[in-house]
């Protein structure tokens, strides 16, 4: 029998129609710094140098985890783009950085064209919102490595900061204090856990305690915590800011604590939502998990000295985010 | 039950100890332009400004397709992280930058150090050797997602270029030659089509017509070109660099083509590899097939007028490259 690269599995014809489609979310992200088109072989952006004086380029890559099985079980494949833009922005954001450029990876069991245009334009989404330009990606189909229905996306975010605007923690001192900004659900981790425990539950199913139904409330997109971050780096000194992802509270903001230094966390300093005490009490969650795995309410934290508590909190609440007082650097 | 995050299949403590297994292979390809170690929430690093008058950031984002279930059923992990580093280098090289930094992603049915491990430090071996910064990574566990032993991984480069030295096409005119240079093998692209037709073979077989077993011929590193570009950048005015991967040598170089001009190849000017043969052969598969899902012999085409010819020529024989012509732009 004469072989094809369709009958084993990959589908050219699909990919170019997948292009196609893309292509108009990837160009609305675009600004005056993007000189390519897509279709060439790389995404060219070009750095302005006189806006700078020592440019830092600031980058980071993730994925989504396992919370791409539930955007697939529920057939929304519109908001875990999103996640993932949102993510990799909070990641270089705490790092001082402003995102420039963001290029994504889709690897799918079988590609289906309107599945990957919707995550896609979820990236454009979520480009937009945080000003940065959606300039290349790649879309795979993996028959055998992905089950048809399954894929699994991943991205890079590049960004820049002015090096004496780093933000890396090595500022902070003993008796900083740690200030926490509420997450709007489980964010992406956590959700392998998550799922397990919640797994004998629909997603259609509604509890009292929760506003939307269990699966749209594992949906939640990642909130992107850009802005706040900018007008915190304004109006406050701050020695670190920590993107709580997974590890948890502890686990991330250990990564930006000098050595010798500790955390001290007031774990009832916040009301732990529903959906993580749903989690916990259905799964016989201990505490200690509960607090490696998830964010358990707080999203980010911001490492200032004592003396600009009060200026966190003036700034927090001018955006309608709550300043929680969570803890401190002993 | 308790449920916790391992018996979940997300093991914490296996991923703190690949972290910690593939930190060395990182730092082995720091240098000075690398301000952060790895753990915080970004990779930094500096863009000399003063070394650039209008610098241009390239970068593009890719994976190895279903090549990694060659190397996954060899329990050959050492390579596959090369021909990712390699197939990306290649992809900015060919649009005139120089790779500055490299980030991976890595996601694992169930998270394996010692296979993490391998592929981390065959990223760190080409970046090494392409001049370029492994800077960041994430490491994913994806239970239900992939397969136990299963996993997947992508890449994303950034390389700079001056404004004024982006190779982008624009410049190619009528009458200019497609002068071409050899593969290594199938490089990174049409493995679902090669592994369908060859299944019913043992990856330990050998051929007489074949060098290496058949599983080897198959995970031969993905060639960089980085040298040999930078070579013929400086001795050739070049009007355009096609890097041939899935697409063949028409559909690759066709994004680099202005609207209006067309290519016109000559089959018969080289030698199609063995392997490639093979492949046809058992598979019974149409040349038409062939050349637009594999490589077939040639892995880069460099466009330029006839009057470069020699020079073109020239600077090959120096790098031990054959410059091969194989066409025109009609």
């Amino acid at each position: 029998m004469e072989q094809t690269y369709k009958n084993a599995g990959v589908d050219i014809r699909a990919g170019e129609e997948t292009v196609k489609k893309i292509k108009g979310f990837a160009k609305s992200t675009f600004n005056e710094n993007v000189l390519s088109d897509l279709g060439l072989f790389g995404g060219f952006f070009e750095l302005k140098k006189d806006n700078y004086s020592e440019p830092v380029l600031v980058s980071s890559v993730d994925g989504v985890g396992t919370k791409l099985k539930v955007a697939i079980a529920m057939e929304l494949h519109s908001t875990i783009g999103q996640d993932l833009v949102n993510h990799c922005v909070n990641d270089i954001a705490v790092c001082g950085a402003k995102p420039l450029f963001f290029l994504d990876y889709l690897a799918f069991g079988k590609l289906n064209p309107e599945t990957a245009s919707s995550i896609v334009e979820g990236f454009s989404i979520a480009c937009k919102q945080n000003g940065c330009a959606l300039i290349g990606g790649e879309t795979a189909e993996m028959p055998g490595v992905y089950q048809k229905d399954d894929y699994d996306l991943s991205g890079t975010i590049v960004g820049v900061v002015e090096k004496k605007e780093v933000i890396d923690g090595k500022k902070i001192a003993k008796g900083d204090v740690l200030i926490g900004f509420q997450s709007n659900g489980l964010h992406t981790n956590g959700y392998s856990l998550a799922r397990k425990v919640l797994e004998n539950f629909s997603f259609e199913q509604k509890f009292d305690e929760l506003e939307l139904s269990l699966g749209n409330e594992l949906l939640r997109v990642h909130k992107s915590y850009l802005n706040l971050i900018s007008h915190l780096k304004k109006d406050v000194e701050i020695h670190g800011l920590s993107h709580i992802t997974g590890g948890g509270i502890i686990g991330n903001t250990k990564r930006i604590i000098p050595e010798g230094l500790s955390l001290k966390i007031n774990w009832d300093a916040w009301k732990v939502p529903n959906l993580f005490k749903l989690i916990q009490k259905t799964g016989n969650i201990s505490d200690e998990e509960m607090r490696e795995v998830f964010n358990i309410g707080i999203g980010l934290i911001a490492v200032v000295s004592k003396s600009e508590i009060d200026k966190v909190i003036e700034t927090a609440k001018t955006l309608g985010e709550t300043a929680i007082l969570l803890g401190e650097v002993i």
